[in-house]
């Protein structure tokens, strides 16, 4: 089991910024549950935030929007079936970390777990929900990361519609003078 | 030069939930400007809805808030130093198509080029400003989508901070009972 490190709060846009397929985490009356999601985005480095879209028909959209509170856990790509049964089932009927093996980690901030199987997890504080109401987007703040310091090219999932998932190959190293030119 | 084909806009999602980094064209009296984001999400189906957030000290910024347009164009990894160099200077002080060897073309809808190198273009239309006051954040209806139907598995960008990308590698097929269960 990943033994996670604190991670920097200023260094997380590097772990979203690719797009990766992430396993939200929720809890409501010490039940928890667990989403796929990959809408998403980066909105700002410092403090971190992150903007989401989650379909009002999921379940962990309300406890979502009840508590505030949600971890953004991110899996390589050993995890994709899992991610993929999670999908599959609503947390409405199924307790899904016990039916697909996930192990809930108590988080130090938030009261939803982190996923120990996943390389990253970030803990998170609904902090605006003025586009809640129209467009189901949720944006978050980043309050605490967590990272296992083992995994040093996680493969992350990126998923391109209907069950085709692809995972990254090659990697391009490219000077830059800015630390993310391409939101500057 | 690619010849793009109309693209149904019911797929669109699929071309940008991996998280490519793309290719953002606007144009203003006459003069277009190419801007590379990585900060962009879907936000819904149909009318495939794109939010993004872009720096307000980008030259695009003001011209997307004044025209309410734009082209998300999709590069493939051939293309990543042209990318770069987009990110490293500012459209105030160079015509970016001319220096960096990209070529405009007319979109049908919106004012702003199509990138004729990238194999996919999005025509955009800003739909609700009412997060770009606080977070820089734009709300865009895609109106029209195009695709160069010879490229089959293009390597997207995907950029994981300070230069490094990476590009697909494997695809993983699973089976799904849903169209995009990752966000149903």
């Amino acid at each position: 089991m990943a033994a996670k490190k604190e991670f920097p709060l200023a260094q997380v846009y590097g772990l979203l910024e690719p797009g990766p397929v992430v396993l939200v985490t929720t809890t409501r009356a010490g039940r928890a549950n667990v989403m796929p999601m990959s809408w998403h985005t980066m909105m700002e480095f410092v403090p971190p935030l992150v903007g989401c879209a989650v379909s009002n028909q999921n379940y962990s959209f309300e406890i979502l929007r009840a508590t505030g509170e949600c971890v953004i856990n991110i899996p390589a790509a050993e995890l994709v079936k899992k991610v993929v049964a999670c999908g599959n089932v609503s947390g409405r009927s199924v307790d899904k970390f016990k039916t697909f093996g996930l192990t809930p980690v108590a988080a130090s901030v938030v009261g939803a777990p982190l996923i120990a199987e996943c390389y990253a997890s970030l803990e998170c504080k609904v902090i605006d929900r003025k586009l809640v109401a129209r467009y189901n987007f949720f944006i978050l703040e980043v309050v605490k990361a967590w990272i296992d310091p083992r995994r040093k090219r996680p493969r992350t999932i990126h998923h391109q519609g209907e069950g085709v998932f692809v995972v990254p190959g090659r990697t391009i190293k490219l000077p830059s003078p800015k630390t993310s030119f391409l939101t500057k």
